[in-house]
């Protein structure tokens, strides 16, 4: 299959549900609060001409990329709910950040007004060309949002800057970043501008990493420094061990390891390397082997990151929001690459889970870290702040957040020469041009609170295309009518295809069913031997604290227990809740620690909900993974 | 009841069976061991006059008392085993050690040799008084040993200005060790001289401990330091939080506590002191709260020591050998001062378990920390030396289980004015002097292999006094034959009581069921939710890689599955195996690492080793809580 062209979110309307809900949360309340942070944490005072020791604290290294996600995130922000106020503060933010930009182009606030000498100095620690990359999507998101070209101009000469500087060409740095993002950012420069340039700028970023002589060896001992005194110890922390085709596996810090994938991805889309795809695959796999039931990615505190295949402990589970977050947009890529429905499958397992924990509902509170498990019992070892926190002092979670629940529309549909594809149900509207028609679409559904959906198709005029629908991995049973009439068909890589000139008007009705499923993990999975998950279609519950008798771990579920599944529209926002009937442990009569006694229970109500709904009433114990009896 | 008077090792032959095979190793193959490791450790070049920077490793803090402790383990094989060369070497390091004593009586080699200046400056870190103690614990024990008084004027001397020097008179130091040991070293010395100044001192330092003004606060601010920048952040470290009447639970470093309530129950039996007593009381309870299975105590590496009730992880156990140790001497005080069952259940816990899995059947080599699992799946997250080691940096272990399985004769009996009383069972023969006349008593039985225990009594002359047997509290059914004849008889307070006029040659033959028990967790232990461990007497078992399907814990044990208990004399040096039928969960057979199939099982056998004899083989995982289907 020919790779496919996503959907840009600005042809697409969520007018109801689940996913409308969130982006009217994000545009009133998450945008505004990350901004009050910015004024809070005195971004607007250190990111600033006019800043010297004193004045507040420093621009930190990775400032500008904070500025940027959520410069990003406005942007979907005004495409879709246009506003003279934000995009004020958006154009004055620009502006302010804009006064710094250098004569040469070099544009970052941390290295103009804190450390100007040591520029270029350590690309291995100190993210320049991270922030460059988050600044770099704002300026085209802005672009293609509203037209302003402020920000395209001011990255258009750094970039250009980039350039003259990266390359293997003589007297050229040969350098790349420690934190990859801008290797994705300029591909999207690329489709924006038209610029080949910064597709070949990606494409050495890409290229060059891990080659050796090592770049971060030279850099290092030009600074005077061993690198044998790496704090990370290794360049599998950065991906930077080997060259892209030859790592392997998916190592080393998770946000990092996406975001690398991601740009390498776009880059075998764009070039046709059958080689950097097979090595992406393989990376995609290996991905697979470390991936929490949640979608969290990156167990380990130490590296923010990988460890060993079937490493996922649930209490201590780092499972960065960021993480979850770049592991979908590598999907994303990777589906539209291949086509094959198992990337889509990763996308609802992160979306629905590990990515929303990361953000409060009332949406103004963010999650850094996504364990599985909350235990009292086992707190004094493991330590951690029991609720979502307002602002990080490393606060790259909350405007991630914010700026993919805002282009969430651009990761639902997907088109090709022949067919028009739906990804993930969504209520609303898409508006496709096909061989140059107008082929609009509307979809009505509770997705993921149910398995109907309804799509109405009305082509301009009748057309003739493959109708490609996903089946969720999770599904096992499903139906479709077209037109009220049943279509025995079947799935093949995750997708239904329905071939026929559609005419407008034409009705398709998806009935996926939506069991209440029992998960078991991998017996490899040490950390979850005796337990079971509970999942509804791509959702999965816990049991927390608020709803069930305390602590929550002395609750097992029999192996037959029934559950009942019962939508709640006034509990956390509307959501379903599973209902039924589980077993307590009793303590033993014997005094002590230890007996003889066979362990006795008691039977108790259980109600699951959501993971991504926790923590949003008091604090608690919380599970994913429970006793199974 | 009246205080019980343990009975003297050297009033204790250990004839044959388990104990006797352990002091045997012990005298040929550990305390050689122990000293060659001096000898490559260079302690005998650093506690030396002629030291001096260059020369070797300057003496550490505590290198003292790693002597003091050998010297001690060696007093108590030169009483049982008479050995010119090695009573040579004894000589032969105390004579170096006490060159080493200043004019005034000081002795440390560190503060001697390295730093000098330092002398009494950071009683709260620093380890003074806690050399001393276990070089005072070493001249009780050579002088007891051999007579040689040449470590016994030594440390009189260097008491003495120890006594000059802390107290509440004026003029003194209010000061008291950070780490514990001194106190029931002094009450040692009191017995073994009759000095009641000895006893005050001891007295001085339990009851000043914790007191207000702070002398650890005072003492800090007098180097020019913060008491606020102590690195352990809280004096519950050291136990110095509150004075000894008020703090509430056990808390802090294992062994500091362990030793000071050892010191506070010997003063509370000098004194009679009921409300001392009461709070012990209170200390050993919270320490029950916080037992391992195996005896272990202090599950936390940051502080080598006691977190939170219940909180008992298996993999991360820290529960360091000497603290097993330090639970040991401590529960033997108790038992003695009360005469409750409880105590000698205790120490039967931590000998036959945490204690002995300190040490190689060989006898060579050592752990530090005892883990209850060791799981190569878990291992990223958790690593740990995967062998027993010859040496530490911290060598507090080894001599203190050699200084312990040397005396073992000494904790095995006690008397009072109207019983002889049997605490534990070991094959072989005690003197006691009753009212003034020998009581020779014999004992044959294969315990901890077997319940049956065959006593012999030969008064030189009828005697009329009770003899009381413990019946552990792992044993729920026993019988008792007197002479042949079964005598209905019931423990109390975990004693069976036979009063009567003993003739020489009286027999009684106790047996106490040892079937193999499937022991449980309380709930609040939420590591060992749905496992099970296994006990036989005793003794804990574990399952190990060699003898078992790796990995260990894809091993479940069926609720009602048979296990046979079997003797196998050339297995780990002659210990009783458990072997039954077990369940291996299968691999599901979708890929992925979620699935909806329910997990199954395949047969397989499976086979337990007690705990201490874990890691005397090649290296694989090790667990004591089994997975329970």
């Amino acid at each position: 299959m020919p790779p496919l062209s996503p959907l840009s979110y600005q042809q697409v309307r969520l007018t109801g549900g689940f996913w409308a809900q969130r982006q009217k949360i994000n545009t009133t309340v998450t945008i505004p609060a990350i901004y009050q942070q910015f004024i809070e944490n005195e971004y607007f005072k250190c990111i600033h001409p006019d800043w010297k020791p004193g004045v507040s604290r420093p621009a930190h290294i990775f400032y500008d990329s904070d500025w940027g996600k959520w410069l990003e995130a406005a942007a979907y922000s005004l495409a879709l709910n246009p506003d003279p106020d934000l995009e004020a503060k958006v154009e004055a933010m620009i502006a302010q950040l804009a006064s710094l930009q250098q004569p040469d182009g070099y544009l970052n606030s941390h290295f103009i007004l804190v450390e100007p000498e040591k520029r270029w100095t350590n690309l291995r620690d100190w993210h320049e060309l991270y922030c460059a990359g988050h600044l770099i999507e704002a300026a085209v998101a802005l672009f293609q949002a509203t037209g302003s070209r402020s920000l395209m101009d001011v990255m258009i000469r750094y970039v250009d800057y980039i350039d003259s500087i990266f390359g293997r060409e003589p007297g050229k740095k040969r350098g790349y970043c420690g934190h990859p993002e801008i290797e994705l950012a300029l591909v999207r420069l690329y489709h924006a501008t038209g610029e080949p340039r910064y597709l070949k700028l990606s494409q050495y970023f890409i290229e060059e990493r891990g080659q050796q002589p090592h770049y971060y060896d030279q850099e290092a001992w030009a600074r005077g420094d061993d690198p044998k005194n790496y704090w990370a110890k290794t360049y599998q922390y950065c991906q930077a061990h080997a060259p892209i085709r030859e790592q392997e596996r998916a190592v080393g810090h998770a946000v990092r390891a996406m975001y690398l994938y991601s740009g390498a991805t776009d880059i075998a889309r764009e070039t046709g390397d059958a080689s950097l795809l097979k090595a992406l695959e393989t990376y995609f796999d290996s991905t697979l082997k470390q991936l929490y039931l949640t979608g969290g990615i990156g167990p380990a505190a130490h590296n923010e990151g990988f460890t060993a295949d079937y490493d996922l402990p649930n209490e201590s589970a780092y499972a960065e929001t960021c993480a979850a977050i770049a592991l979908f947009l590598w999907a994303h890529r990777m589906l539209n690459l291949t086509g094959e429905g198992k990337y889509a499958d990763v996308m609802e397992q992160t979306i629905y889970n590990g990515i929303l924990s990361g953000i409060s509902l009332e949406g103004d509170t963010f999650y850094y870290e996504n364990p599985l498990a909350v235990d009292r019992q086992k707190r004094t070892q493991q330590p951690r702040s029991q609720h979502r926190q307002k602002w990080y002092s490393c606060a790259c979670c909350p405007p991630n957040v914010a700026r993919l629940i805002g282009s969430m529309g651009g990761y639902l549909y997907a088109q090709t020469d022949q067919a028009i594809i739906i990804h993930h149900y969504a209520q609303g509207e898409a508006s496709f041009t096909f061989h140059g028609k107008p082929v609009h679409l509307s979809v009505k559904t509770d997705y993921p609170w149910n398995g109907s959906i309804h799509i109405m198709l009305t082509p301009e005029q009748p057309a003739a295309f493959n109708l490609r629908l996903h089946v969720p991995g999770w599904c096992r049973k499903y139906s479709l009518q077209v037109n009220g009439q049943a279509l025995a068909t079947r799935a093949q890589d995750g997708y239904l295809a329905i071939e026929r000139t559609w005419q407008p008007g034409d009705t398709l009705s998806l009935d996926l069913e939506m069991p209440v499923d029992r998960i078991y993990a991998h017996p490899q999975v040490c950390y979850d031997r005796g337990r079971v998950a509970l999942r509804r279609g791509p959702v999965v519950y816990c049991l927390e604290g608020a709803d069930n008798p305390d602590p929550v771990d002395w609750i097992s579920l029999p192996r037959h227990a029934r559950l009942e599944a019962t939508y709640q529209p006034d509990l956390l926002g509307g959501v379903m809740i599973l209902h039924g009937r589980g077993a307590r442990i009793l303590a033993p009569e014997a005094s002590g620690l230890y007996t003889n006694e066979e362990p006795r229970y008691e039977p108790c109500e259980i109600t699951a909900i959501p993971f991504f709904a926790w923590d949003n009433r008091a604090e608690g114990d919380m599970r994913v993974w429970i006793n199974e009896i």
